[in-house]
């Protein structure tokens, strides 16, 4: 999932014609999606789902339109619009888990699929068993796939520490009774330790999420032990790989 | 005040295209427009133009041209360009009040648009008192902005401390006795927290600059509450921009 | 020398047409090059190469090839591909004295310009001693440059500390005995400081690596004196430059 705070046409081609395969999904962070020319917009989500990929605005957005109780037309637009997904998120505000319930079930009668977000943008860290219960929940409810908030900064938030390390005992708390956890969770992880190892942890299919648009080729690089942070770590990817970067010379 | 040091000429496309509505001026900074071929040089500028953005060179070429005392070819050059707007700075040469003033007439003689910055690049931080009369001298000269430096770090300069944060006595200061500050007054202010504390404090349209292109919607965001950091603290933005996401999806 | 790790067809266009004078290679770094769409790796070799630039694959691709026994095919495909130069590495792997020589003398047989890359990315920094046997090995062999390592953050690598500081003792231990070290050797340094120092140290012209896309017309801006930091540093390029900025008002 590749953080989007920025790019304009040929950006967002550019990205799309060099590294579509190793994108599921692009978030028009923050409420930047509401600050779009409406015609820029429209152009760039259909670009974005030209190539197969997922688009869904910012869960700051969901949340402004909850706040003011406008979560009916918000969805509406965001079907107008084009967008794919939306994400159900309190970083912000507080939401009670039966409004939370009843917002992933309303994006999902909209048709869009639904990932909704853990962990707080300010204040403390939640507790991991509160972390827990939500995912559950999410999931229960009918999320298609839950995000563990990591920020833009990946400091000081969910399971990274003020230096953006990983609490090793948090992360693992998240995963140990969750059937299927290596498909519905995705780790905010924007810096390249944390991605290290997630890799490291989950595999090279690990979902990651927050990533810069310009950190998209180098994280499918230390995927597949094409850089020096994974180089032998995934054996197999790199025999893959290296059958299309050697054995093609002919073609 | 957008600082670019490196857009193309998609790229800047692609970022007017998306927000030309959030910038008042791109800033080519350094001396970088003396090092782009004339001709891309010339179509970037007017291409910003057609916007209806500011254009201007970095303060570094104008002391440049200061020091060679061939300002006279230096206006003439960058009028002959295209650009709409003069930086006069002494970030890194000593200049006397009167040949500063003089510098201010010139430029606006030759109908520039004139922004003076205020403070130094290296060395010790000017005292609060000496940066109170430049500004109050500049915009008697005739300067139509008064930068507060920043740099491209924001670190250990103007009001800001080693950190990046904001010395607050040094900043109330500079608006104490200083009437219209807010039209008059631009704040460097690359980095998030800082952008933050200077729209609390002076409102969301308080003029902000050296932005990174890729920061300028994010910016935006976090100027109308769209935004985790200032989610809450602009009601009159947030209700403008709901109109705009969430009232138009029948159009 | 550029690091890439994302560009793409568009932004390199961008870069070339804006910066092109300025750079001597591109580095499609680490495996990226593998993991781009052929078609798009082709067009964009070959815009890199109409502006007269070298273009090369990172060296972990050719430590992946040499690991898998798959060198020459490696070479064949880079060929093939329209890569003009070759990086021989060791950063992640061990390669003996006798192989590290065998590799060069062949990617020199294909017609590539070689250039080696001298220290490790993870572990313990090499000896200054073994730097200096190295550097000379691979001269000897027929590199036609030698990298000095320093990884794309440019810290506790090579010749720079844990802060990204120049260690210098080391520094200059490395271009002590060595003829023609302006020519021969590439400094990377991704950080503004180090490239400072070392424009400072070895003049305007020094050979430098690992710069970001973005950052290389600041980098041009440094290496003149068109920036704070290195003004009037540099007399004789500032008067080249002046007579582009201000001379040709007329033209």
């Amino acid at each position: 999932m590749v953080l989007d705070k920025r790019l304009g046409l040929s950006e967002t081609r550019d990205l799309l014609e060099l590294a579509s395969a190793y994108i599921d999904s692009i978030k028009l962070t923050f409420g930047t999606s509401a600050l779009y020319p409406k015609a820029v917009l429209r152009e760039k989500i259909k670009l974005i789902r030209s190539y197969g990929v997922d688009v869904y605005p910012g869960g700051t957005l969901f949340e402004i339109a909850l706040w003011q109780d406008r979560l009916e037309p918000f969805f509406q637009c965001a079907a107008e619009l084009g967008f794919t997904g939306i994400e159900i998120s309190d970083g912000t505000l507080t939401i009670s888990p039966k409004d939370r319930r009843r917002a992933i079930q309303r994006a999902k009668a909209h048709g869009f699929k639904v990932v909704t977000e853990v962990g707080k943008k300010i204040g403390p860290p939640l507790p991991v068993l509160r972390m827990q219960q939500m995912i559950a929940d999410d999931l229960e409810a009918g999320a298609d796939k839950v995000i563990i908030e990591g920020r833009e900064s990946g400091k000081g938030v969910g399971i990274f520490d003020e230096n953006g390390n990983i609490k090793t005992a948090e992360m693992e708390a998240l995963v140990h009774d969750l059937p299927d956890f290596e498909r519905v969770l995705v780790w905010e992880a924007p810096l390249k330790n944390q991605q290290v190892s997630l890799i490291k942890r989950f595999g090279p299919n690990v979902n990651l999420g927050n990533i810069a648009p310009e950190e998209v080729l180098a994280l499918a690089a230390l995927r597949c032990g094409l850089r020096g942070d994974t180089f032998g770590f995934c054996l197999e990817e790199q025999a893959a790989v290296s059958c299309r970067v050697s054995g093609e010379g002919g073609e």
